[in-house]
């Protein structure tokens, strides 16, 4: 690994891994179409000479081939992780996520990479029957147009690998959590008790259970595995590996460590149903047994990530400005 | 049931549906752009005063919602069916199965019909290490960019089966023989032996273990298993079935049943490895138990549906001519 790009370089996960690799002593360009990207996540990244920034899109194939010359792997993290809002925009899953994946993939064959990782997320497994949900679950039902978008994202890189010899690693996170992250419920919550510490709206009855993964935690599952597969032989071209933490907990939960960690005492609204939306899953826990046996464990627990977001947004109140 | 929208009518199986279709009573509309379709297969169709054919494609949206206009079922049968040449053309894959399948979808969304039949392929398991392969195999790894393209299909079909509230039916078919046949092996076999019937040249060892279904056992199945689900309940939206015969045999085999066919007893060649091509795979054997517990079951067994096929390619010679 010499020179690294990384799409949604500006983004929560990219941008933590643009400046872990940086640290590494490792040349990155960083790409990103800032729709939902951060520039200010990138302010330290911006002062290494081993960075630089490209601004483009995933659906501009020839900047993505200039882009990507002279990179010897490619992080594709670029995408739209809005899982919530997919049957509100039909479209755009499938362009952000299947189609982009499959442009990042066609720049990465013209220019002879042949490493990839690819972000995806254990929504792939649908609502499983089997949980924790194991790589090798039964084939399951896509329930969200994002899940659905990132299982053909997963079998594209597949195909890729297979049929042109790229050495492919995916990676089906949990929710990651940690400094910079931007969306999902803790997000929300925070910034409801920001205007209104009295009151609480939740969406869903506050049973569903999932489970968070610390954004320092996943960057160094990704780093460890690539590592790894640099001596250990395969079978297949194509690695795939669940990334998250041995517990999960109910979304009650977690409002009961913000509110504590906040010290407030907010009345909660549930919005009621076992689901938070359409396509919400009440219940996702992924099996990480294979990569813990290669020697990886998240160092924080749950409950430690949570805190550590929240102290993060604590101190960055402007990330809530620039999202609207 | 009562106008239903065919997507692929011109082509091998779509062109099947119609007649069937139409001698049911059901009004049919008939959508092909006519890139692999052949007009003559729609030739008693068009006789039909049930029938109405429209020149389009997929990728044009506008059209699509205007064509589908008034139908209360779609078949979307049209996608480029060629899995070998994958990697020569990797975006073909794409946008004629995964783009052309949500462009299938939004039509169908907007136009508010509720049910939908998708034509996918045990190529979704990729190289299953179970054999037979059921549906609820291990979540696969795509070894095709056309397996790749069709799990994406599937996946936009399922994530709109739940999110709108679509009746959906995945077929997943091993290899479809019979009348109208023009492509696969039998065809190339058949084309081979046309023009040197002293020589035969086979991709592979021969040794790939394969499965057959005959056309009309095909439409069968898919038109049973519709008229089960206007009583049966269900969980999902999305029901998913393979199709297939409870035998398989060598693509050698096949060469022996073909060569007595024809009273002929070339000399064969073969190229040799256990793959016809990257991405072929050695053993594609689905497990038919969940379909055949409804109580459908083929008529006709691999032999007898690849001597059908072989006596409408001997009585249709065109198709070689239309094909070049």
């Amino acid at each position: 690994m010499k020179q690294a790009f990384v799409t949604g370089a500006a983004g929560f996960i990219g941008s933590n891994l643009v400046d872990r690799l940086l640290s590494m002593g490792i040349k990155v360009v960083g790409w990103d179409n800032f729709s939902t990207g951060q520039e200010q996540f990138l302010a330290s990244a911006k002062k290494n000479p081993l960075f630089s920034l490209k601004f483009g899109d995933n659906l501009d194939l020839p900047s993505l081939i200039t882009g990507m010359a002279g990179c010897d792997i490619v992080f594709h993290l670029a995408a739209n992780a809005d899982v919530r809002f997919g049957i509100h925009h039909p479209r755009k899953d499938l362009e952000q996520n299947t189609i982009a994946t499959f442009q990042v993939l066609e720049a990465a064959r013209l220019n002879e990479i042949k490493k990839i990782v690819f972000s995806s997320t254990g929504s792939v497994y649908g609502e499983s029957e089997i949980i924790p949900t194991p790589e090798n679950a039964p084939f399951p039902l896509q329930t969200s147009l994002y899940g659905a978008s990132k299982v053909a994202g997963e079998a594209l890189i597949q195909a890729f690998g297979e049929g042109f010899g790229m050495q492919a690693y995916i990676f089906r996170f949990v929710s990651i959590v940690g400094e910079r992250y931007t969306h999902g419920h803790i997000f929300d919550f925070y910034k409801q008790l920001s205007t209104n510490p009295e009151q609480l709206t939740i969406l869903g009855d506050g049973t569903q259970k999932k489970s968070y993964l610390y954004i320092h935690d996943c960057i160094d599952a990704i780093l460890h595995t690539i590592e790894l597969f640099k001596t250990k032989s395969a079978t297949h071209h194509t690695q795939i590996y669940n990334l998250g933490t041995p517990e999960f907990i109910q979304v009650n939960d977690s409002v009961n460590i913000i509110c504590k960690a906040l010290a407030i005492n907010p009345k909660l609204i549930h919005t009621g149903g076992k689901r938070g939306w359409v396509g919400d899953n009440p219940f996702i826990f992924l099996d990480t047994k294979k990569i813990n046996l290669t020697g990886w464990k998240p160092k924080l627990t749950i409950e430690q990530g949570i805190i550590k977001t929240l102290d993060w947004l604590k101190a960055n109140p402007w990330v809530y400005e620039s999202r609207n």
